[in-house]
């Protein structure tokens, strides 16, 4: 790839802007050598690169502030990043931003199990921040895949979730309060260390703004207390219809597992090759986890187990100890690294009504005859939370936008029966022009309006979550009016 | 009291008002007579009143946005009512404006138990969304102490919680989606039937904005299976310090109870002399509830029995039957009723974090004897939502204000300890000149700014929730820009 040639007026401002940051920042904090921001082209989604200005690596609140200000005085965008685990292009630059990574900001400031939470940099790794509890019996509950790379400060941006939160709840659910720094360098707290802070909800406002409305330096997250055990059944259906109804009868029946996980046989297939975890070939498999004391463990399992066999399993297997129950999660957690074995793959983000399953994965099955690409599907479906994984060769010309085309049908399914276009992984990039399949004009226009509040000049995290003509639109407007 | 006697321009405006509204309204559905919006002058917080320029009471969503649509383009304020149970004068009309009372909107719109979620309109009672599903086996959990008469509206507005949030969260976590009418008269749709809406979390912003950003008329509202049993014990301590212990252990034990409440010695007397309920005389008493299978509760308050005898309880009583938990919860369910009967009082609520407890009992003791009132406690203790009600005279001439003072003086105790000025009942015009105690200038123009953005002209709920003087010149900076 060839690279373009900047002319002087962009290297003259690009050498302003560094000037002005690494007066602020200690030796070592900003990066703008291009072999250097080269590292930070991409995140997760790396269909799509493109280096940034600078990078600026702080490590305190006050540095955020500091560099915030300059960019917001000298008109420069802003773009923020965690671990760049995004798989939504969230953490994508542009090519006149400076990067801000949090990365370095991985400090636990406050440990309080009395009135169990903690406090951290968000720098800090999801994983981390039960390794900082875990001695005294205690953990944080949301639990993304990338859970051991993946940053807090990424998680709220991103309202993350993970296989536990149906019973648990997403980030929104277990965050406390943030001190987050406004474009213009401002440094606000928001919530608190408890229940209940005062005013609008403006700390529901900024988990899952990706970006858009500041940068998220601390967090106070609240953590829980370790259940004495857990316990996974693996079960079997001859097809997706009956497993999906099991899962339906399991939730309206009232109890609430930690986890319900759902996989179809393309899936199945490709993790039990991978695995070998002895997974029966069957249409669809259900892991169902339960957890609590032996006694609780056990009354739960044996509502489940009685759903379960009134949908004729063609398997169902409750592990007898931990090392079943190590076998039975393997395929699952293997799941993604065995598509990729097999095939690429684009692993899509939606939710939808919890009912809708079946008729969603028979679409899905004609959406695959119709673009001829496999497609397999991992599932979240306690919460109605989906990843499928639309099979391509990413050496064949064209495959690629096919398979876009497809994700992007697969994602207004959901909008049509109930439900949205991300569960966990944002809007980012990947489906900003989607957001018009799911909002009004006036709702983009109320979301939009309440940017404006927080980055009346549009330079936070640029380009991203709202559709590309709506967004640039805005900016230009808000240039103008200067 | 004598009225003021309005003049010429007054009437006029009045009658265009009432009659543009005559237009769009079917008939008894706008009352302007005085001696009927009278019925209107006041919600729960009785020493307030004002009698509204008119009243509405719409039946759909429809009728509501017309409403809006008239006071929008009139230049009208509009103050929402549910059932006008607020005890922060969250639903006060002010002379001028429009009072639009959602009472007649009561119907149930939907109820799915598979995807267990109910749609109601908004003036639906509380205790009657439960009703609509308990045939099932289902109910809805937020319970404040008003909830015979309480409308979901009011709750939404208020985010309120009650004695069960421990386990089951308040409003805001219990709330799928709404559909809001705007100040202009436009009708959206945020959130819907199912967890993860995409976007900015707006339902969120909108729960607990105590009617500042739009008129919610239907909501979306989680319901859930009811469990199988539930069992209080009954625990009296000879300090509010070893109670205040015990409460901060059985949280940190991992255990979670339905509730945990929390009377002391003065709450104790007064309901023990109303109720007969058998409560023994001590310092301090604890109501803690499991809730489950038997097998289940049984494991819980075997760990919450443990941890209660390290505190050398002076009485320690695990209800034996229904008849038993019953006569526990009779004195607690009766005590605000037990307090009007021997004095007058002021319900104060703020939260506070757990662990402050006995701190924060000690300082309102110094302060009782410092203004020479009573104070008696009653306290959601396990989520840190405290209720001192400040006993008080009305007939003796200032003792209404030293109340005022001494409210104000706890609440900002509230405030310094960690927690903030509200847990359940609103900020509404009750603590509005209070505001300034828990949010810097910045943290206001934030949500001030927000504000601007629902409702520009500044109408909707008029001088409530923001410090007077700043609410007062954000409308007359409106006004003077159109």
């Amino acid at each position: 790839m060839e690279m373009p040639v900047p002319n002087a007026d962009v290297i003259a401002r690009k050498a302003q802007i560094v000037a002005a940051l690494s007066k602020v920042m200690p030796s070592g904090a900003v990066i703008s050598d291009v072999s250097e921001t080269r590292a930070y082209e991409c995140d997760a989604l790396t269909a799509y690169r493109c280096a940034p200005l600078a990078v600026v690596l702080p490590r305190s609140t006050e540095e955020v502030s500091a560099v915030m200000k300059i960019c917001h005085d000298m008109g420069v965008p802003v773009v923020p990043r965690g671990s760049g685990t995004s798989l939504a292009g969230g953490a994508l630059p542009t090519a006149d931003c400076v990067l801000l990574g949090v990365a370095r900001m991985n400090e636990v400031i406050e440990t309080d199990y009395e009135n169990r939470f903690i406090r951290v940099q968000t720098g800090r790794t999801n994983l981390s921040v039960t390794g900082a509890v875990e001695q005294e019996d205690f953990f944080y509950a949301p639990d993304p895949s990338s859970q051991l790379a993946c940053a807090i400060a990424g998680n709220i941006a991103m309202n993350s979730g993970g296989a536990h939160c149906l019973k648990y709840g997403v980030t929104t659910n277990n965050l406390l309060g943030v001190t987050i720094v406004l474009m213009d360098g401002t440094v606000t707290e928001i919530g608190g260390a408890h229940l209940d802070s005062g005013g609008l909800d403006l700390l529901g406002l900024i988990c899952g703004s990706e970006g858009q409305l500041g940068v998220v330096t601390e967090a106070t997250l609240r953590i829980l207390r370790k259940p004495e055990g857990a316990r996974p059944v693996l079960m079997g259906f001859d097809s997706n219809e009956v497993a999906g109804a099991c899962v339906s009868d399991i939730i309206k029946a009232g109890v609430l597992p930690v986890a319900i996980e759902f996989m179809d046989r393309p899936c199945i297939e490709a993790c039990e090759a991978f695995a070998h975890a002895g997974y029966p070939m069957c249409e669809a498999l259900l892991i169902v986890e339960v957890e609590g004391s032996p006694a609780e463990i056990d009354e739960q399992l044996s509502v489940i187990l009685d759903i379960a066999r009134r949908h004729n399993p063609v398997e169902l297997r409750e592990a007898k100890d931990a090392d079943e129950a190590g076998r039975i999660w393997l395929g699952r957690k293997s799941a993604f690294g065995a598509m990729g074995q097999i095939n690429d793959y684009m692993c899509l983000d939606g939710t939808i009504p919890v009912t809708s399953l079946p008729y969603v994965l028979k679409r899905i099955g004609e959406l695959s005859k119709q673009y001829g690409l496999g497609v397999a599907n991992v599932f979240h479906a306690g919460d109605g939370n989906m990843h499928p994984l639309i099979l391509f060769d990413a050496n064949k010309p064209g495959d690629l936008e096919l398979c876009e085309d497809m994700g992007a049908d697969i994602l207004r399914l959901c909008v049509e029966v109930g439900g949205c276009l991300t569960g966990e992984h944002g809007v980012g990039i990947e489906k900003r022009d989607l957001m018009v399949d799911q909002f009004a004009p006036d709702d983009l226009e109320a979301q939009m309006a309440v940017k404006d509040v927080f980055d009346p000049k549009w330079l936070l995290n640029p380009a991203k979550v709202f559709p590309l003509a709506a967004s640039e639109s805005r900016r230009n407007f808000a240039l103008a009016a200067e």
